[in-house]
């Protein structure tokens, strides 16, 4: 008998049809004798209905009121599947972030969570029923209502499998586990059984959209098992799990990529201590979030500088970036949006040398010109033209054998 | 610089478009130096479509689960509310009824109201902010969610009232007021500028649907002033007030009519003691709430009775009533659902005599027969044939001289 905490998204309870399909997964769990805490998102549409009616009062409503509001979509989940379930003859008791004292910083719209209070969850437990806890939302030490921002239902069901030391936390979603990379782009892309906490967090904040980064940064800060799975097709998923258990034999675990990035260059600026910090800093102070940044080697007492941001913030960046360049007297501003990005991840790659070059020669090929190059213990990312993205993904994906044979792929397949 | 409680039902908060003028009316009150705490109802509409899904995943939800669905209907009013205040530069505090402590007992669905904390809302108040609450709702000791069943949103604007011993409570509604009858029926009825708490009770209970008939005995119990105005219309609406005030001086204040009423009757029936028991014990063991009841004087050691239930519950009581008829060896058992009660009200009557029989000598002369008679100290009410009720009701209006002057016509016209 397992203690499993279980969370399913706005897509897998978007209807009452699937409120009834989600209550009848877990009364199976049920019978199989797991007990079960069970966290919902909002019905999918819900939470872009109440922000409609929020803009008609107030086109920038933020801050606690809003909190009221969109607290209210998770609200109703809770109490369909807690219906759902008795309906089933499987006793169950919902809960509101406020009702089982989700305690969270008072940061309305994007609050963190602080602690779990645990006893009448227990409690519940105990009597044999299971506990269906509102996602994405708390309660401040004031009493108000909070929300964790979007996808924090991802990061609710983390922290309570946390607090209670849950077997495991599975994250029902409309995906069937973690891929090589997107099967939209490779068709033979293959389903990982298991991938690293380190890989998983590289391959989420790469542009693999499969889990909220927060939650899985959570997951492996506090050891939680975590497991991704279909709500709407059977199969094992993929295990998000510590490098020292049983790893795939693999040097690479998946290609991710991004096409929302923005690269800006200022050249002839002085090679001196304090130079990056002029060029970044005046980027920075407008709250912009730099993502890669290269530094050639200089020739002259000059060097240049490249860096990427957000593509939103590309317009205000180049800005800011002409500020500090003119205080430098650089010889040139430029920048480019018709760019991707394109990483290899894996824990395997730390004690292998070649990837790189195998990466490069893959790309050289093909004809890709690699116009950046950031390297870390676990990922190598290229930044590319963006018209020769899916060629690229393709000849890595080939270059380093990452599909499945046959039979594995039939049960890959996507929904 | 008055303390006042307003509420605003479900039609006046229907859309953004009003919730944005509710905000605009109270913004005037504001800037006019009262304090003010709202109570709001669920935008109309909110809480049937809640209700449905609630069936399509339970076809008999209820209890527990329910009340937590039902309540984010309020909850998605304050936060608009207050966001819209906001906007109109109006410092707005939203609370739900868990959050403000409304504590109620344990009755899911149909909860009753305890105690109020005041502390949080007296300090918004003391900061100058509008506290806006949900109405309808409230928490257990146990810290579940409860509702006060339908309608129970003026029973928290009443109950607030009285906990913080408000100068008025006003209740918004689309109506302007409480009348001297049904316009709809009497195309000059009156709006009244006061009524009796006493006589508001049974207006309320006899048919006229402008207030929660417990709202009104909550305030009555408590001494709150209470007032019914319109959201869309300006007026000083109608103020259920004490009798010692200075009370208009009307002998009737209104005519109440009802057509949810069926009648049963049973015949030579032994005129013992305990009889009376033994037939309408025998209804109210069905759970069926008896209306009117009239026993004539007997003969032969015989007697009849009369009473009547509300239509729904009909055809459950004259089974009840033949299961008692037998029992008794009584004559006959007979009933009629096409009947209709109306209701003279006012406190005046009790030192008037000849109110009685104007009543009749007006129904008479329209050729109305009169089927039962029942009278309390403040009321007088008829059962008459269905077909009749207009003509009644009309007859009457006329009889004691209700309707007002042309010019207190135009401004008591109904949205």
């Amino acid at each position: 008998m397992a203690l499993i905490v279980q969370k399913y998204g706005g897509t897998s309870v978007g209807t009452t049809e699937r409120i009834e399909h989600v209550a009848r997964k877990i009364k199976a769990f049920r019978d199989n004798g797991d007990d079960l805490v069970v966290v919902v998102s909002a019905m999918s549409g819900e939470t872009n209905r109440l922000l409609e009616l929020a803009e008609a009062v107030h086109p920038h409503a933020r801050g606690r009121e809003l909190d009221v509001l969109l607290s209210t979509g998770e609200q109703v989940t809770i109490a369909l599947l807690s219906m759902a379930l008795a309906r089933l003859g499987c006793p169950a008791r919902s809960y509101t972030g406020s009702q089982v004292h989700i305690l969270t910083d008072s940061e309305f719209n994007k609050a963190r969570i602080r602690t779990i209070e645990q006893d009448r969850i227990r409690g519940d437990l105990g009597k044999g029923r299971v506990v269906v806890v509102a996602g994405f939302q708390g309660v401040d030490e004031h009493g108000n209502i909070t929300t964790l921002g979007r996808g924090g239902s991802d990061t609710t069901a983390v922290a309570l499998a946390a607090a209670l030391k849950a077997d495991e936390c599975q994250i029902y979603t409309d995906v069937d586990g973690v891929y090589t990379t997107d099967p939209r782009v490779v068709s033979d892309a293959r389903r990982l059984d298991r991938i690293t906490f380190e890989e998983m967090l590289e391959m989420a904040s790469l542009g693999s959209k499969v889990l909220q980064i927060r939650s899985v940064e959570f997951a492996g800060k506090y050891n939680v098992p975590l497991r991704v799975l279909s709500t709407f097709i059977e199969g094992p998923g993929t295990l998000i799990t510590f490098e020292d258990e049983n790893m795939e034999d693999a040097l690479i675990s998946g290609i991710a990529f991004s096409r929302d990035e923005g690269q800006l260059t200022v050249t002839g600026v002085p090679d001196h201590p304090g130079v990056a910090y002029k060029i970044i800093g005046a980027v920075s102070a407008l709250n912009i979030e730099v993502d890669m940044i290269v530094q050639n080697v200089g020739a002259d007492g000059l060097t240049d500088f490249t860096f990427t941001v957000h593509r939103n913030d590309y317009e205000r960046a180049m800005e800011g970036l002409r500020e500090a360049a003119n205080e430098l007297n650089a010889r040139e501003v430029r920048g480019d949006t018709r760019i991707a990005k394109v990483s290899l991840v894996g824990v395997g790659m730390r004690s292998h040398a070649g990837i790189a070059s195998k990466m490069f020669e893959a790309l050289g090929r093909e004809g890709v010109n690699i116009l950046m190059i950031s390297t870390s213990e676990i990922k190598i990312s290229v930044i590319i033209q963006e018209k020769y993205l899916e060629l690229a993904v393709r000849a890595l994906h080939d270059a380093f054998e990452l599909a499945g044979p046959p039979e594995e792929r039939i049960d890959s397949a996507r929904t």
